[in-house]
């Protein structure tokens, strides 16, 4: 599947906004990419459908967790958190794609988790700075990003579960978990 | 044992103001359970134990935590976590009080956790709001601790994310579930 045709098949699943959105997340993705030599083609797809499920109805996307037996833990999370897991499904079901590093990336790019692989953290962080994000602190999460994408990766983590925190709202255990783990690594690194 | 006896015990292991603070951890934790209708004599033993391993040296707290097959992830956070669970060991090794239900008040009183007893909570709450204590926020804890002792709990959690977020340092696990616990209790009250 080339660029365009991916690019609509999600244009007719999109808002103008969020389809904009995604073609800022696929060029900011595709520069991290080819900093740190990953495989461009993998990238783009991935980029370009981790939001496929995003306007997808809560009770479509509830019915896919449970029938497709992804963790059941998400249901008593935020509805924002279910877009990820089950476009991941769906690139499989609906679009006949199954690779499963495009699949993770997918998956893992609103909560991400700890031991991401690089094509996780490269569109974790892609869709947390994309030029469009005014987010407090993303200026310095973008400075750091083309240095070390494991303290980009953690300083995004936490900037969330601070913006979460100040609006009551719970924190899915795979954010703190990767927050930990950056702690964690700079610990041992002093 | 009488509270004489527990008291000299660990005024033996503790500083003075660390002392002085288990007195005043006790008082509080009695009025609690005297409003929540709890067995004084258990919460009684547990504030006074709470703190029992709190100035063991790292290294002896790390070998009860390997050699009574604690947690072993205790280890990878900051050793400051490690007394509640090693006392709670030391009650039944040392002091030969093997109850399960001060064993436990005295395991989660620095971390909480979700699903905590009302003893549990009694004891954790206490060391958190006694008067000696001023930390920001704790005021707002102290105003509705004798009306909702998990709302109290849950304000603690989270005032302790926030501060140890603030100062870049790792969080357990059940602080954060103990947090999120709270708000699944919140947003299904509304």
């Amino acid at each position: 599947m080339n660029r365009e045709q991916a690019l609509e098949m999600v244009r007719q699943q999109l808002p103008i906004k969020r389809y904009e959105h995604t073609i800022r997340v696929m060029e900011t993705a595709l520069d991290l990419a080819e900093h740190y030599q990953l495989d461009l083609k993998k990238v783009e797809l991935a980029a370009i459908f981790h939001d496929y499920a995003k306007y997808r109805d809560a009770k479509e996307l509830k019915r896919w967790i449970i029938q497709e037996q992804l963790p059941q833990d998400l249901l008593d999370y935020h509805q924002e958190l279910w877009h990820g897991p089950v476009a991941a499904k769906m690139l499989e079901k609906e679009i006949g794609i199954c690779d499963p590093e495009i699949q993770s990336a997918i998956y893992w790019h609103t909560t991400g988790k700890q031991h991401m692989s690089q094509m996780d953290k490269v569109i974790f962080i892609a869709d947390y700075i994309e030029p469009g994000r005014s987010f407090p602190g993303v200026e310095e999460v973008r400075q750091v990003v083309y240095d070390d994408i494991d303290k980009a990766c953690w300083m995004a983590a936490r900037n969330t579960i601070i913006f979460l925190i100040s609006k009551n709202q719970s924190i899915y255990p795979d954010t703190f978990q990767l927050y930990n783990e950056g702690l964690g690594r700079n610990l041992n690194a002093e």
